[in-house]
């Protein structure tokens, strides 16, 4: 296990609540946040009844943040900035580890198309609210469905973009703690646009092929 | 095979020569088509060698596209609309495939950033070039090294972005002829804009691990 602790901002929603189980299950010490303290309390009790000596808490937002080396945002594209800047005063020293995807589905529109992010992407928008702090993205693609499930085994990569290769080294730790994730480095935090996207390509898979749980492998690497 | 002629436009350059080379190993009749029937001769011959039962024949780019039931266009973005133009006289009764991908490398930028299309991708600007024509978009994130050693197998899906589910059923059968692809409807035709990122990403991803022939495979799908 890592020495720092993990905040899930968002960690009551399906992706942030199941990141929270995983990283638990793995041993680290997890800290669920959400707007609401009583909600991320909530979900702090449902991790800890799946994994019985899981250490994880159930916080609000910032008060998660403040205490962690690594902040993992995992929020709707709709509530990213509210939140981000409802937080940043809390982040210290830590990763901020952006999940967000900017689904028309998040404004209402549909779930296979994208909003136009002027930033670029989701991260970059992230990465403009809380200078100098070192952001990274990661997460998009793994399926909410296949982490609340713990007999399951995840059958995915996970495409890391960022501008700074020690807190990519630091992240692709944690995420080599869920079994049948894998790290990949896929450049920049520019790169997070077409990440992003890659998590409608999957929507709209799950769809066409009537399943809940698609991924992404990359061939040919490592 | 198919009963039907396959032309490769821009069957002299990187992806639309291994595209030819494969097809010809399928014992598919292919016709390979570039602006310079010489190239495209000279390209045909080397299928031959490389193939020697190999039904192959190298035209101009309309002459190819004329003769064609499946008309694939690999060539460089900055080259697509005049190609286009070139050939749109010349189909009759095919089905369009188009693998362009708008990277800024093919206006003389980075290889790993797109270019931002006016239409949402590649592909929607080849149907607007092309009424009438049923448009689909494949083969964007396949090596071209891979496709060029006959002794390797492809690791790789091939995701079909279209409207018209006739032509995609089509497509679908011609990319099962190539051992090692797997064809995957990834949705309508817009979808194509994320599916021409994920080239980007690949090179990206090239890149970082220093290798030449990255793929993608979708998970839990099929």
């Amino acid at each position: 296990m890592t020495a720092e602790k993990i905040a899930i901002i968002g960690g009551s929603g399906e992706l942030g609540y199941g990141l929270a189980l995983r990283f638990a299950q793995a041993g680290e010490n997890v800290l669920i946040g959400s707007r609401d303290e009583k909600k991320a309390q909530e979900a702090a009790a449902r991790v800890k009844a799946a994994v019985p000596n899981a250490t994880v808490a159930g916080l609000d937002n910032a008060a998660a943040a403040a205490q962690a080396g690594i902040v993992v945002l995992a929020v709707p594209f709709s509530a990213q900035a509210a939140i981000l800047k409802s937080i940043r005063a809390a982040l210290k020293n830590a990763i901020l580890v952006d999940a967000t995807v900017p689904l028309a589905a998040s404004v209402g529109g549909r779930a296979t198309r994208l909003l136009g992010v002027r930033e670029g992407s989701a991260a970059q928008a992230a990465r403009d609210l809380v200078p100098g702090i070192p952001v990274l993205s990661a997460f998009h693609n793994v399926s909410a469905e296949m982490l609340h499930d713990l007999s399951a085994t995840l059958d995915c990569d996970v495409l890391m973009c960022g501008d700074d290769a020690a807190a990519k080294e630091r992240l692709s730790a944690l995420v080599k703690l869920i079994p049948g994730l894998r790290p990949l480095d896929a450049g920049p935090l520019e790169m997070s646009r077409i990440v992003e996207g890659v998590t409608a390509l999957l929507i709209s898979l799950n769809r066409r092929y009537k399943v809940h749980h698609s991924g992404i492998r990359i061939t040919g690497v490592g």
